[in-house]
């Protein structure tokens, strides 16, 4: 298999990708349905009007572009028209994040698609390129790989609000959407034959063991909860240390306990607090209430929900030391993933035809394969990041890698489309 | 003496301006130079205008009434004219504040330059109801008191910036204001007789001790700072709980150690965290930033300078323990002041002329009277805060207290305004 990636056109693309939601200090702003996300989708449009891809976008902001006509595995044709291969990743970021995550996999999928239509591949089924709409969790945490794995209730989607406080339905309509199309978008799994996601790691460990590639074998347990704490506001001045009922000392006494809540569970489990507020806010006024986002995480389901019963234990013990009430709203747990290992042996193949060296890992990170992995055979490639580095504009891949990876993807897909998944037996690297 | 303030009339425009910047859960914005706290310069204005009382605002947005004419002390009069007795308080708020904080003195103040017009008491000196701008300190703790006792630098009115992180002289120009006219607003204090201040206690004493007026010795130091503890954004699912480099965890050490430390300075010290923010604020990224407003008091200096010291060794402390590092931007302390003796005795004598009790006592709060100490001789009068609740929509004063502390700050500034201070002696209650 000779067919690789422009790798000049790919890497282009990343760059131009990269300047829109750019902030000063080199970070990227491009959180879900914001005007810098609203650019990016434009810019993707473009990319794919160029290559004369066609392109369609589902209610809930999922993109899907795809060839149309001769040597594209029967698309056009109807009931009658093969499943396709899938793959992509997503667009948007989270606040000051980087240009790698997300990206790589999404222009990778494109490359991938565009490359098999220059070279007029002949598959037996076509290759469709996805982008996932707000992967990242403004809202809600994947999203638009949700909404085609499960879709939503219209109360859920009612009910979910970035963290601006400001809610999906009001930011949909807000950019001219149309809200009540948010529902109704699951994805048919007989239209799905495979899905491959290209992702940076995320982690150290790659880079670690100078390993080219990561295949992965499951991806982690999430858990979140928006936890509040509801005390008193009192004058900053004249209310006495010992009567008061401030929730930020509740609120400390939780994050100082985090480290050892997650230690009790495994060596892997991490729980973190990304966003605190206090309200009402005055330098010199006592808060009157403390809003906290948690965001907890093992690879095992079991583990993770012993994880969960320990943090609000945790929370309910600092809301009464400090005579303040908690309220301790959970989001859904996202379940652990096994991604299929005929899927991990094609990627691990593709490496190997490629002479690049890979390893079997678990992902730390939530992605939208994990919503995949219920709809059709699911696999995903990992490049190494610098120091371990993400959702930080210090987040890095060498362009090397990055092509290493591309072409991982491309070789696998071709795979997939062409020959069609191999028999099981050794899984992946 | 048997002058009285008109209550129905000083209820009612209680009540009035209470429902400017009145939010749905019952507490009150009214923030300086908002919308809410020009509505109510436009409401006092109005009130100036009816009651025929000429108005003055400087250009830092203090706000002087008089009578003019006849029975004014030798209002007019040019060059030659009598240092004025001075009387007020500040109409803006805290977020989420109260309806009597600042509120009562400065309607009080009206009230009495009313009366005094309306009755046509013959005085030897003008009596002068002020407002002042931001006492609450979204730019500048007693903001526009320290314009008029010691004026600004255009470097320090430039460095100002509100509790959302705009400028003062952005927020001044937006407004239609001149910015330049910040500075250069002193007051002369060859032209201040004396200062009263009608204030609500904001503590809990006078209500413990049924006290009808609390004639005030003294007024607490406050010290305050902006504490920045900066880290490393990490990716919340794939960076071990080990590795990180979280500033939020120093903040909760710093937050939770706050009671001890006052503790080893005085009984009566107090500490608070009024806002902490978290950067970039995403649910799945560990914090880069985490930016803490803090306020500290105490009621003698050199405990507020030891205060100070083990407040920034337990942030150094906290920084240290967790691998990040620590930006301590201290605000000018703010002195403590003893107030007048011979202003107190008058306070004291109306009081008990009125048939009311008193008692002399310590504010844990910062006010307007504490700059005007350093330009006349000055006193304030405190009346009952229900629950020593303030700084919240739960804060209350009845209508009894509220006209038992008009009429002795009226039954004050006509004595101040026709015979004088009296001899020093018995010192207030």
């Amino acid at each position: 298999m000779s067919l690789t990636v422009n790798m000049s056109r790919l890497r282009a693309d990343l760059v131009s990708l990269s300047f829109i939601g750019r902030l000063t200090g080199g970070g990227i702003t491009r959180t879900s349905f914001s005007a810098a996300d609203l650019a990016a989708r434009q810019w993707y449009q473009a990319r794919c009007a160029e290559a004369g891809l066609a392109l369609r976008t589902d209610g809930i902001g999922n993109m899907f572009a795809e060839a149309a006509g001769a040597g594209n595995g029967g698309a056009g044709s109807g009931a009658a028209r093969p499943a396709a291969v899938w793959s992509g990743s997503h667009l948007d970021t989270v606040p000051d994040g980087g240009a790698f995550d997300g990206a790589v996999g999404a222009v990778a999928a494109l490359e991938s698609v565009r490359r098999l239509a220059e070279e007029r591949v002949e598959l037996a089924r076509p290759v469709r390129a996805v982008v996932f709409a707000d992967e990242e969790g403004n809202y809600n945490h994947l999203l638009g790989s949700t909404a085609l794995a499960r879709d939503f209730t219209r109360d859920e989607l009612a009910a979910m609000t970035g963290r601006d406080g400001d809610r999906l339905v009001d930011a949909i309509t807000a950019i001219g959407w149309n809200p009540d199309a948010l529902a109704g978008n699951r994805a048919d799994p007989e239209q799905v034959y495979a899905f491959v996601e290209l992702h940076i790691e995320q982690g150290p460990n790659l880079e670690a063991s100078r390993t080219d590639i990561g295949v992965v074998t499951s991806v982690v347990a999430i858990g979140g909860a928006v936890a509040e704490f509801r005390g008193r506001a009192d004058h900053a001045g004249t209310t006495p240390m010992t009567r008061r009922q401030d929730p930020l000392r509740a609120a400390a006494q939780l994050i100082a306990a985090l480290p050892a809540i997650t230690a009790t569970v495994s060596d892997t489990a991490v729980a973190t607090c990304g966003k605190l507020v206090t309200f009402p806010g005055g330098a010199n006024v006592v808060p009157a209430l403390v809003r906290m986002l948690l965001d907890y995480r093992d690879p095992d389901a079991g583990r993770l929900a012993r994880l969960d019963e320990r943090l609000i234990a945790a929370a309910r013990q600092a809301a009464a030391a400090h005579d303040v009430t908690l309220h301790w709203a959970a989001e859904p747990p996202v379940a652990p993933v096994e991604l299929n290992p005929r899927v991990r042996s094609a990627i691990g193949a593709s490496a190997r035809g490629l002479g690049l060296s890979a390893v079997a890992m678990p992902s730390g990170a939530g992605h939208d394969a994990q919503n995949m992995a219920t709809l059709a055979p699911t696999g995903m490639i990992f490049v190494p990041s610098r120091d371990g580095r993400s959702h930080s504009p210090a987040e890095h891949t060498d362009w090397e890698d990055i092509e290493n990876g591309a072409n991982v993807l491309l070789a696998t897909l071709t795979g997939l489309a062409t020959t069609g998944l191999p028999d099981s037996g050794s899984a992946g690297a």
